[in-house]
């Protein structure tokens, strides 16, 4: 009997992971390699970093995922070449052979060139740099009351956010719940509403791939929400604990990095014809341009719509990517010719914070509560598992009634970039004071 | 106005919360601090470490808890010293001063001397330590897939726990579920049912503060969840990969560290006096031999029963003594003379596994089914809030019901002591079989 075909599919996110279950079907055998043990609900990674939810309400395991599929296993492992004429790709300490190989390793945030920036202004794509954020974040305000309490001057608490994407705004938008309700009556030398949350964009306009209009309501809702939303503000410098927009300085106890994406740099293993972003050039299909047998997916693949436009990287383009590409290798398989890919756009959502967030459905703009319900319902369908979209509502409808947060932990280390600990002054003795 | 006279507790751990709560009735000022943001409810913390629940179910932020008590503050910070005869805590950026001063610094685990075996076999007593002991159990799983799909011998799977006391009965337990249960249908290369969870007491008996017959009946409910327990088998040396009991090696995949406790380094500041575990010698009212204004509370203090016993690590002895020094501190200011602290023991229980604990009340002692159910209400009643216990409950009963565990992520480092990672081989190529 001749072994079945072997499709590897290498990305465990929205792309990778609607590859394998649509290849589930089909008399192949399906191996599915990740960096990480868990597929991530990116969309609501916001939600972690702002010590709304827990990384495992967002998080599940591949293998559990899949464990349904027989012909589909999962290797938990970081990929580190190809060899694309032997069809076989390479991980530190195993080979894995394939026929079919679909790429769906995504992208991470780029600093443009300033790599150095990285330490200092986290971004937002794993759950560690969640964690990262929020510990961040939390500790921001602890330091803050313990400097102010031992009598120096209260230190600015300003949050920068980089970057007026949907990730910023966000961002932003739930930052200042927590700064102006949050933490509102739990501090005693300091006042957490006097926190300022700062979004600077470098282009002309927040949300910039929503309508106008949109963009608009967007900075209407931010303000509403306490946040000083700056367009045209490109950030030139990042330092510890200070932004540059330009000459002026901006002092920061947190800067967030929100504001561009670089493909995997899995993409120049793959060929030699990448776009800026180090994104894959594909065919129609999908494909390497010398490799049939070879897909790219998702944040990796640079694919343009009929008016010329690159698609966005969002869940639905590489999900119906990840669909597209599992039903041409079972045309392959069967003899018939491959379709071409063809984004269909069922809208777009984002959230700005409570009861806020913009909507595009077509021709349909919608903004404000709407928006919201719309956005909440949408995220809570396509969250993999029952408990954890029970335990969501849970925390959801928790925090809006009672403006309060269930993950506010700080683990880790309980230092901050920019954050000198003043020296301890064997005379001074401070007494808090309940502000 | 005279200022009202300020109380420190150090440690927001049971006794420290429960002092803190109690004193917050009284006309005073009382300042906690904490090097952590939140409280940790340890007695759940094992199946943080099993991937049952998540970090945010059994941590409270500590300014959350306490955050209607407008008399006390919540400080961040580390103690370095003290300055007794003037009252002073000392931080490393600010002094407090204290009319009376409450330590309840808790206690880490003891290695007995070999620090060396800390990075080797993880103790638990934080979330960071929680996180880690996942990390590591849920990691060994996929290396061993990795490395026998490369065609490498199936690495033995050995899970080994140092310390049958509670911890260690609890960790062995739910590993051996998860081997057994949990991730039985998941891999393709190794069967986690081959897993050996081996549970080594160095002592005569598994939980030996416990009467004879529930020693007894705690390793048969343990060899039914399929652990191997051992009595007397005191481990002689720890290295990568590698436990010694005498001059057996046994080869081992995870090291767990569940053997001995030492007393925060903070005792050696406050007294000279200490007992063989680091803990300070304490009045009858729980003051300090020299300085009737320091109390000193839970695991940070030796006191000993009317039988000459000294009272056991646990959480009620911590929160009785908390309300003890509370109102001592309120007699005190009303020129009442001191009552001597007196410990109620309302009854223990340890908990094995799905459907398995012991328990004894007085004279009555129970095992099994109804052992759990009762473990299983006192530690969602004692729960912190309202939302954690609901969503503790759910967890729970979604997994009792499926065999599924909610918080199955990992991350951070994916390397592990003791296995070194073969070297890739230019020529090999493994075909990954299903089990």
């Amino acid at each position: 009997m001749p072994d079945k075909p072997r499709v590897v599919v290498i990305g465990a996110g929205f792309g990778g992971l609607e590859a394998a279950r649509t290849l589930a079907r089909l008399p192949l055998q399906v191996t599915v390699i990740d960096r990480k043990n868990h597929h991530t609900f990116q969309p609501l990674l916001y939600q972690v970093a702002t010590a709304g939810i827990s990384p495992a309400q967002v998080a599940a395991p591949v293998r559990w995922i899949l464990r349904e599929r027989n012909n589909v296993d999962v290797l938990m492992g970081e990929v580190v070449d190809f060899d694309l004429p032997g069809r076989i790709v390479k991980l530190s300490d195993v080979n894995i052979p394939y026929d079919f190989l679909i790429v769906a390793a995504g992208a991470r945030h780029s600093y443009f060139g300033h790599e150095d920036w990285a330490p200092l202004a986290p971004g937002l794509k794993t759950v560690e740099d969640a964690l990262e954020i929020r510990r961040r974040v939390l500790l921001a305000f602890e330091l803050a009351e313990r400097q102010t309490m031992a009598g120096h001057p209260e230190p600015p608490l300003n949050f920068i956010i980089v970057g007026g994407g949907p990730t910023g705004v966000e961002l932003a938008g739930t930052l200042a719940e927590i700064a102006r309700h949050v933490l509102r009556r739990e501090f005693a030398a300091i006042d957490p509403r006097r926190t300022r949350i700062i979004l600077l964009e470098g282009g002309a306009r927040v949300l910039p791939a929503y309508a106008p209009e949109l963009s608009r309501s967007a900075v209407r809702q931010l303000e509403k929400l306490g946040v000083e939303v700056r367009e045209s503000a490109l950030v030139t410098r990042i330092e510890p604990g200070v932004v540059w927009v330009g000459q002026e300085r901006i002092p920061a106890a947190v800067v967030l990095w929100a504001a561009g994406v670089a493909a995997s740099p899995l993409g120049k293993k793959l060929a030699s014809e990448l776009d800026r972003a180090g994104r894959v050039v594909v065919n129609g299909d999908l494909s390497l341009l010398a490799h049939p047998e070879v897909f790219v997916i998702g944040d990796l693949a640079a694919v343009k719509d009929e008016h010329g436009n690159l698609l966005p990287g969002v869940a639905p383009v590489a999900m119906q990517q990840g669909r597209a590409v599992a039903k041409n290798i079972a045309r392959t398989l069967g003899n018939q010719s491959r379709r071409k890919f063809r984004y269909i756009d069922k809208g777009s959502l984002a959230t700005i914070g409570r009861a806020a967030a913009v909507a595009q459905f077509k021709g349909l703009k919608i903004s404000g509560y709407f928006a919201w319900l719309a956005w909440l319902f949408v995220h809570i369908f396509f969250l993999i598992g029952f408990r954890n979209r029970l335990i969501v509502l849970i925390e959801w409808a928790w925090s809006y009634l009672t403006y309060e947060r269930g993950a506010r932990l700080i683990t880790g280390s309980t230092s901050l970039p920019g954050w000198s600990e003043p020296a301890s002054e064997e005379k001074e003795v401070a007494l808090p004071r309940r502000f």
